[in-house]
């Protein structure tokens, strides 16, 4: 792979250990709500330093995203894309909790329930313009439960 | 963020372990195999206690999902969607192994190849309503193979 | 689950260490870089036995996917079917970085951001036919920063 070159690498040889950890997420209804800083805010407090944070949401009509942080509307562009991918309208034969609940899951299906982000000195390791989205896909806010572990060194 | 409560966080600092594994899964054609009980018996069975599970299939025509584990309507409907995004009637250049097989390929893309799930006392941290599928996009039975990857404490 | 049989597991009880890197990839403009030996070559380097290596793509217009690595047309198919998924035509609030830019935003989402993918040896534990990519969305050519984090054994 000529177009390749490596930079960055380093050894990290301290002892590793873990910690599990869940927030709990209250969204307005359908669209992104941004847990970058809290993910940022989670590991601070529990002193990582160096490793691997994966969040997982315990739902399955509403889900995880990596999206642009800059301009919004590329959220409601992306909002736009799903809902045009995942109909309500849509012949669907899971009826019976709402005519949002089947496009939900779909919605859920195409993005992402989990996610495994590096972390470098209690920071996850994204680009600038990167940022870390709990998607509702129910029309009606939701308190919504993500899974969290981080495996690396820590501070303290 | 002040939309978010933290709770069930805790340190886990014993020696952490990891074990890698297999799973062989029969499909028995275009559909979902619920793989939830076989991940949660083989970390039984491997004595893990608290971290972290990586599942990977080792095919591009068949993939991973969390989804409902309810209403089998859900997955009827998904596998409906699917098929309309990814149809077996577009042109397609790559067309040898069968008018299902590119479509498989597309199914594979738009879901998921890797998860990686917290595990708490040796179970799933999932939510009630979540298993874990395996997605079949060919319309014949196979056998496909599944990489886990098992990192945390053991309680032996 | 009566049709699953386990094969291969093993402990794996060594010391657990971890590496951080980064690799930088070239993209020719829209299509798939091939990064699996780029992948094996880093974790052959830094002496990597058995563990978990994880990938992120620190960008929303460029994203990851595993694909068939045997006939390029499935490639050439796929990107296809994103560009039906996410049109160039489609009327975006965002278009002020070009018409390819929300397109791919919208197909990053659709595929995946972060990768977790089993080591055994040294490489990864792929299936035959399976490949890493880097998938470029947007039109012209661009340089892509990808993190890395392995967890594992090591042989040196």
């Amino acid at each position: 792979m000529s177009d390749t070159a490596r930079r960055g690498d380093e050894a990290v040889d301290a002892a590793l250990r873990q910690r599990l950890g869940r927030l709990d997420i209250a969204t307005a209804g359908a669209g992104f709500t941004d847990i970058t800083a809290g993910l940022d805010r989670w590991l601070g407090e529990n002193g990582a330093g160096d490793g691997l944070i994966t969040v997982l949401i315990r739902h399955t009509s509403a889900s995880l995203t990596i999206q642009e942080n800059a301009d919004p509307d590329v959220l409601r562009d992306l909002g736009d894309a799903l809902s045009r991918l995942a109909p309500e309208g849509a012949r669907y034969r899971h009826s019976l909790e709402g005519p949002d609940d089947m496009p939900a899951h779909i919605k859920s299906a195409l993005t992402d329930a989990s996610l495994s982000i590096p972390v470098r000195g209690g920071r996850l390791d994204l680009g600038t313009w990167q940022g870390v989205y709990v998607v509702e896909h129910r029309a009606r806010p939701h308190r919504r439960s993500v899974s969290l572990h981080f495996l690396g060194t820590f501070l303290s």
